[in-house]
């Protein structure tokens, strides 16, 4: 039942196709149509009345809505799920201004790009790493004396066109007894090179015909999570996937806590085993869920920043959080992921991403390689958004790199009522621009707990345009509403009332919230404008932008321009790529092309330390503006609040 | 003291220098003038009185001669020590006609090669593979981020020009906490590739400067004895050597048996473990010895047979044994000492010479490459002379090989009174042509407990030169002496009465004896001849033989020449390189060059299975007799035969 239902909402007369079962307020919401809405979607505050004029929709009934109402067609909007083609009337207590209305562009979220396989597939370069061949050998006999791994090199070689290969001691350990075990018939597992003219390595030897099983492992070990996916190597598919918290939470929520605690006594070795506990547990997880043995995983590829893997490696990362800030290595060689303390077979190499500096890490330029950002000629701005924000600028030819500590606001950190991208968060918001009643939609349709970063951004954006905040994320102190008001010397914005709320208090955002939110998007646009600057461009001349991390998949493109959290640009040219970590260890499993490629990558990216580069200060003090100090930066927007104050006045002479 | 004194033999007028000290029977030996002495050098016998002429000896006094011989200058040769120059007067008793004795030609022992570092550093090839660079890095501030490893790196290229290094997991591990021990001055331990295009490896790091210390391990794996050296990687110099019995021996006294035991459930981790166990003790007395520390050990090269090899990495020798005898692998890649067991540093890599066939093994490889074999133009035969003898022939161009089953004779087992070349082995023997009496030299001047291989031969070649034995092997009935009698049906020679023993029984040579040391030769001589054989050339051809084993030391070539154990040529082309399995692993600790050269040598040497080579066994029956059926190929043997016979005739017509 994935099919589409259109909805109309009238007086506006605006069509929208929705997912069947698609809540009435969030269609609403997609469309650009308010509907006064604070709750959340409980039916608490039963507000969000709308009349169904055609079709039927399910729910939407409340002992709010009289029997009569309900015979008439009356529904509670937060309540209504689309089952079919509808058309919707918003009462008039809900109906805005259509010329006003119509000036903010409907919601835009970030197209999300798949790994793309096909792409690969079409330009011959989906060869995995790790590839099988079967060989049935030739008998030893007394005019054949060759030595068991001497055969098999020879064979490889003759049949399959291998050379310049190696093995190391458990192998041949094992090849004498399974070489007889099926009369010579065997599989091999072959391991390409990471550099080119380096030797390819024979890890496995397996008796009989074993080539259709060959299955690799990609995981990205985050602060705070730990994901990972079982990938069939014949076929490119995620057979299964799996998350888990970092273990290493029990000691530290945050990278700075961890390295603070790897200075203890023991506290590396501790860290070491907690995150390897965490990958043996999806592990166990994965091979369970794809029906696949221990031993039929031929190779795990991570990814994570540079502390994640300086503790994954047990890497001792004491000199990251010090001045001048210097990680261990770039490149670390494959490792046998046992030695590691990894459950799987002894000839499992593991591969992690290579780091740029102690603050740009694997995990970016996993993303950089599996979003395919060092193979493409537009001029690409990647951003990984998180309480350090990483950002690549550049393309195939050049890239810089830098990190920025954005603080945690864009998480839902530091912000009075902030919450993870978890249930009962306002994740999107309307605010009627008359009655500046707001419309919130939480994660779940429950009643709202917090305001998570997408809400924040949305939030703050709406404010902005309607007037309700002035660019430097002040209220307007005259507007006529009892939502905003003064709590002890501190102002705010009542975006829910206690009862509306699961927490029992008034959820509101307060001037300082913005101004963490502010200084957040202002630490990330002039780090890209510093890279930019560092080498004689300027934002306009970005083509594309890559959005990553957790945050970011639900974000309105339209309002983190508005904010001046994103440059401007056409909101198609703006990919959400999820998971980039998880990603590129994903596509870096499947494509040999990418590691092969990583270490010229890892040379190329010049990475600035922003604190130490002069112009960065002055951009970021511009930028400690809505959307900026320098306007111009913004047309778009800039053109629609000139609109918008015209209206404005114009309403104001018709009063 | 180790001065020389001249020593004249009368009437033979005959001249030798010897070291001071030397026993005067073993003056006589290497002088090719003959003693009566059956005892071995007691006095028991009292059959070897000589007469001092000219100055003074020290000893040779005996109750067996009365005060007024003494006075006389009468001493009994086998007590009395060389301790100037002397002229000494044979007695009638001893004498022999002048002119058969003069017939047989002295004594000589092949000259003993040293492995040749003085050649190696003229020709530049005096690079261990284990380099120690010292380094001091820039240290890392605000302008400079450079990661641990890409500084070290860096700056091995700027200031030594080393390139394409690579490190592994353990020595990234090591790095930061060592290289701000002593404010980035470290010395970094770089170990060459083996193969020449492969990366230089980064070892080691110490802080500050310890370029000075600079240490490798040879190791000889033999069935019986493990021995070891330890080098100074700076001069080449071998700063101590030590042996000890391979723990191995507990569980089978030689290579069948072992892998017999292999076979049993945890043999072969029990034999990994004895040998690792007596490499380790090894390794303890080394480095006490050499007042040098464990991690100052930088590398270990170890050599041995294939079944030693393959016990000692742990890969089951189980095909070893069975027919087509198939080793696991030729080449061995370098591996971490400390993952065998051995007591070492963890960044310590053991390197183990290849295998050329189940029976030509490391220890062989290692000879052919220590003693440069590989790189000469002289057309070589290389025997290393055991149960097993290993026969290599070929020169820098080409090489053949084979191993054949010699039996034990030539190391004592098999015959009747045969024993390992210890104290109290009669080890040479001159016989009185006339009445047949024996001078017998024992090692350690002992009386004569056995006879040892060394002795053997000189004990057949001399009988069959006189007539004693046909070419068969077999007593002439009719000679005059209780000496050669018939016991239980065997023919024997009597070579010391039982008085004259430490075992209180007669020792004798018999007929069963003889054929076990015939066959042994037989085997040995027609494997050369095979291998020759299989590439279109002849024993004449060949340019110089290279001995090798325990065996061989003290042979007198021309008796292995008579009884055609040696194809016949001059003495001085034969040269003794003793235990080459160490030799060779102590010229590859200290020339890389080797360690590029050996796997093109191995790929070189062409093994032949004599058991399948048509023309062995031909060889071999030819081979069956004394010194061989075709005498032609004994050109200077026939002629001094011809010669005894032309003078016996002469001796028996004058009588």
């Amino acid at each position: 039942m994935s099919s589409e239902h259109k909805v109309c909402f009238e007086p506006y007369n605006k069509e929208i196709n929705v997912k069947d079962g698609t809540n009435l307020i969030r269609a609403a919401m997609d469309a650009g149509v308010h509907i006064n809405a604070s709750c959340g979607g409980e039916g608490v505050c039963g507000k969000c009345r709308i009349h169904i004029e055609e079709g039927e929709v399910e729910g939407g009934l409340s002992e709010r809505v009289s029997q009569e109402d309900i015979d008439k067609g009356v529904r509670l909007a937060c309540k209504a799920n689309v089952t079919g083609d509808i058309t919707v009337r918003i009462p008039s207590e809900s109906i805005v201004d259509e010329s006003a209305l119509l000036k903010a562009p409907p919601r835009k979220t970030a197209r999300i790009q798949e790994a793309d396989l096909d792409e690969l597939k079409e330009k011959g370069l989906f060869l995995p790493p790790i590839e099988k061949f079967y060989l049935e050998l030739p008998l030893p006999d007394t005019q054949d004396h060759l030595p068991d791994v001497t055969r098999l090199v020879l064979h490889l070689q003759i049949q399959y066109e291998e050379h310049r290969l190696q093995l190391n001691l458990d192998t041949i350990r094992k090849l004498p007894d399974i070489l007889r075990e099926e009369d010579f018939c065997v599989t091999v597992t072959l391991e390409r090179a990471v550099r080119k003219k380096s030797k390819t390595r024979i890890t496995n030897i397996q008796p009989g015909n074993t080539t259709g099983r060959n299955f690799s492992i990609a995981i990205d070990i985050g602060t705070t999570t730990v994901y990972g996916q079982i990938l069939d190597n014949l076929t490119g598919e995620v057979m299964a996937q799996y998350g888990v918290f970092n273990g290493q939470v029990s000691y530290g929520e945050d990278v700075i806590s961890r390295l603070v605690f790897a200075e203890k006594p023991g506290g590396l070795d501790t860290l070491h085993k907690a995150v390897i506990e965490s990958i043996n547990k999806i592990l166990t997880k994965l091979v369970k869920t794809a029906e696949v043995a221990c031993d039929e995983i031929s190779s795990i590829t991570l990814a994570g920043n540079t502390t994640m893997t300086q503790l994954l490696l047990k890497v001792n990362p004491r000199y990251i959080r010090r001045a001048p800030y210097v990680p261990a290595a770039t490149l670390y060689p494959p490792v046998r992921a046992a030695d590691l303390g990894m459950n799987v077979a002894d000839h499992v190499s593991a591969l992690v991403f290579p780091q740029i500096s102690s603050y740009v890490g694997g995990d970016i330029v996993a993303g950089v390689m599996g979003s395919g950002m060092y193979r493409t000629e537009k001029l690409t701005l990647f951003i990984d958004i998180g309480t350090n924000a990483e950002i690549v600028v550049g393309n195939k030819d050049w890239m810089a790199c830098a990190a920025c500590s954005a603080g945690p606001a864009l998480e839902g950190g530091g912000i009075e009522f902030g919450m993870r991208a978890q249930k009962g968060a306002i994740e999107d918001c309307s605010i009627n621009p008359v009655n500046l009643e707001p419309m919130n939609l939480t994660i779940g349709n429950v009643r709202p707990k917090g305001i998570c970063g997408s809400g924040l951004i949305t939030i703050a954006a709406t404010m902005f345009e309607l007037g309700i905040i002035n660019n430097q994320g002040k209220f307007e102190r005259e507007l006529d509403t009892k939502r905003i008001r003064d709590r002890e010397g501190i102002w705010e914005f009542v975006l829910a009332w206690a009862d509306e709320t699961q927490i029992g208090r008034d959820i509101t955002l307060n001037e300082i919230d913005i101004e963490n939110m502010i200084r957040a998007k202002g630490a990330i646009y002039s780090g890209c404008q510093t890279l930019l600057d560092e080498v004689g461009l300027g934002m306009s001349d970005i083509e594309q932008i890559l959005l990553a991390g957790g945050f970011g998949s639900y974000i309105d493109l339209e309002k983190a321009m508005t904010i001046g959290l994103l440059p401007e640009m056409d909101p198609e040219k703006v990919i959400y790529i999820g998971n980039s970590s998880l990603m590129g260890a994903k596509m870096s499993s499947l494509t040999n092309q990418i590691r092969r490629d990583v270490g010229d990558v890892t040379v190329m990216m010049t990475n600035f330390e922003l604190s130490e580069t002069p112009s960065y200060m002055d951009h970021y003090i511009a930028a400690l503006f809505l959307p900026h100090t320098d306007v111009n930066l913004f047309p778009k927007l800039k053109a629609r609040m000139d609109e918008n104050s015209r209206l404005r006045a114009e309403a104001d002479d018709n009063e």
